[in-house]
């Protein structure tokens, strides 16, 4: 059975339970509870580990570097911008040459969660969307590997900081271990939220509006697609399960989703489920950037995904309950000084 | 007198002392003298205020936010990145929509130091470069300054930054106040190196090699232009007293400078004196960003600007003394969490 499908179902049979849960959970065994429901559907962030290696280092390096890029202005941060939480802001983002992407420029943070990358899941991996932006005509725009890696050999500095990363290699400065080391790096930028405290005891780490929330958003049936560490990213989705995403979305020409990857009719219009994280600082949502407001996106959800007309409160709630998953941004997610090229 | 015939004089009297000073300062009485030479050309940095202010915080977010610009990508910090010393090491760089400057962006640290801005000094002021920028077709390309300030404005979050920035202004979202709060950030970048803990006394700040280049530095002539705090950024030269300059460099059409701005004969191929701290970390080199190395821009100067073909030995001691300008990037140069723009 599709897994949009599987999700379908599941949706329906949380309608029913709607009315039922209206009220804020505030006595101690409704809190209790909240949190015991909770712990079934959603995970913590696993713990980063303090040291930084040689490689994560150097793979922040490669993250802030434009010069690899076919214009020299692109780096990874140049859609995943630290100032935007990891994102661009942009509805589509745009890379070199101001070329525009198909998508939006979802933040990098806790990417290590997703069991896919991009929005239509076509890399595999964090390494396989680090090596493959670097040809990408509206990401990095090199014409080959080659030519990328040559920019970065030419620098002296990364000569040593590779040597360092990837011991015992006689050539390490490879496309394989530039994805390996942004890979390593991104695998470090988790954002834990005060919803990881709640999630490990504390049932007050949650305010009582983002308890109601956290209610409401799996009695509705939102937690049946976004569970897990990463509220979501962890499976495939038809956007638009009772009607067509468009003409809620108001985004122009609809986007076939992951049919246009493997052209069969079961994935058209699907796509990866969001991670929620971080989901208050990352507007504007969705694939095509085209809705700006949060409570707008959660409306929207609740009526092309489970058929609901949320009501106003729940809107809030459940946008308050969101904001609990905001974490600060990583402390090693800032540009370090790069190796100069001059000198040669 | 023009400033570039005083130089043109000043170097050739410097000259004729060229070979009685080519040997290494390394007595106490060769040392003292070195530093009280040095305190007579130079000045070290002054003190940054420890304190951040309401205003330069914001003058922190406003730098790295690309939201304001017409292709919502470019931020100041898209030319002078954290991870290039403030710098972006392109040749010449490029704004939105990836339209190429006329020419190489300097970088932005000490840059409080000048006593004009941009190439041909037609800033005044950190705060007219901050303004005009909005508006450049090439930086930040917005059609008028009213349409860049709506855009900030649409962030909620900005109201009470600029608030509380300036206090008691009816609607302090206004072009002065933008170009006054990244002008007090700005001012908050500079970089003390050693060469500053030298200047204040401690003749042992300096190793063996940097003190030679500080004495050949200061014997051939390059500090009749290369003086002050900044080791330039005082003065307006022409670039190619001795011979064209474009001939040196190997850069295409030559840029007529100054000449440009004023029309007068006198300004043909005058420049504002780059200053010389972190020089070691800005590559490439000039107006025109034609050379990549920073021995190879030493040559350059020695012979079109003094006439004087410096020794491979000279050249390196002088690389080395001004590798002793390189300080620590800024503590606060980098990107702060921005306002989300969503909820409204």
């Amino acid at each position: 059975m599709r897994k949009h499908i599987l999700f379908l179902s599941c949706a329906v049979l949380a309608i029913p339970a709607l009315s039922a849960v209206a009220e804020e959970p505030t006595t101690e065994p409704e809190i209790k509870t909240l949190l015991e429901d909770a712990q079934k559907h959603f995970r913590p962030l696993p713990a980063v580990p303090a040291a930084r290696s040689e490689r994560v280092e150097l793979g922040r390096r490669l993250f802030f570097e434009p010069r690899v890029s076919a214009d020299g202005k692109v780096s990874c941060a140049h859609c995943h911008q630290p100032a935007l939480y990891g994102a661009d802001g942009l509805a589509k983002s745009k890379g070199v040459f101001g070329r525009a992407n198909a998508r939006n420029a979802p933040t990098v943070f806790n990417a290590a969660l997703q069991f896919k990358q991009h929005w239509r899941g076509d890399r595999e991996s964090l390494e396989d969307q680090a090596q493959q932006s670097l040809l990408g005509p509206a990401s990095f725009g090199n014409p080959d590997y080659a030519a990328a890696m040559a920019k970065l050999a030419a620098i002296a500095g990364y000569r040593d900081l590779f040597a360092k990363a990837f011991p015992g290699e006689n050539n390490p400065i490879t496309v394989e271990n530039w994805a390996n080391a942004i890979g390593a790096f991104e695998r470090s930028l988790l954002t834990p939220s005060k919803f990881d405290a709640f999630l490990t005891g504390n049932a007050n780490a949650l305010a009582a509006a983002e308890r109601t929330g956290l209610r409401k958003f799996m009695d509705v049936g939102c937690v049946e697609c976004h569970s897990g560490a990463g509220v979501g990213g962890e499976t495939f989705e038809k956007f638009g399960v009772i009607e067509d995403y468009w003409k809620e979305t108001g985004g122009a020409e609809p986007d076939k989703g992951r049919f246009d990857v493997t052209k069969q009719d079961a994935d058209l219009y699907v796509f990866k489920v969001s991670s929620l994280r971080n989901v208050a600082k990352t507007a504007p949502y969705f694939h095509d950037g085209s809705v700006a407001s949060l409570p707008r996106a959660v409306q929207i959800m609740g009526k092309a995904q489970l058929g609901t007309d949320l009501a106003d409160q729940d809107v809030d709630a459940i946008v308050a309950f969101l904001g609990s998953l905001t974490g600060p941004v990583p402390a090693n997610f800032s540009a370090p000084a790069l190796p100069e090229a001059q000198g040669q």
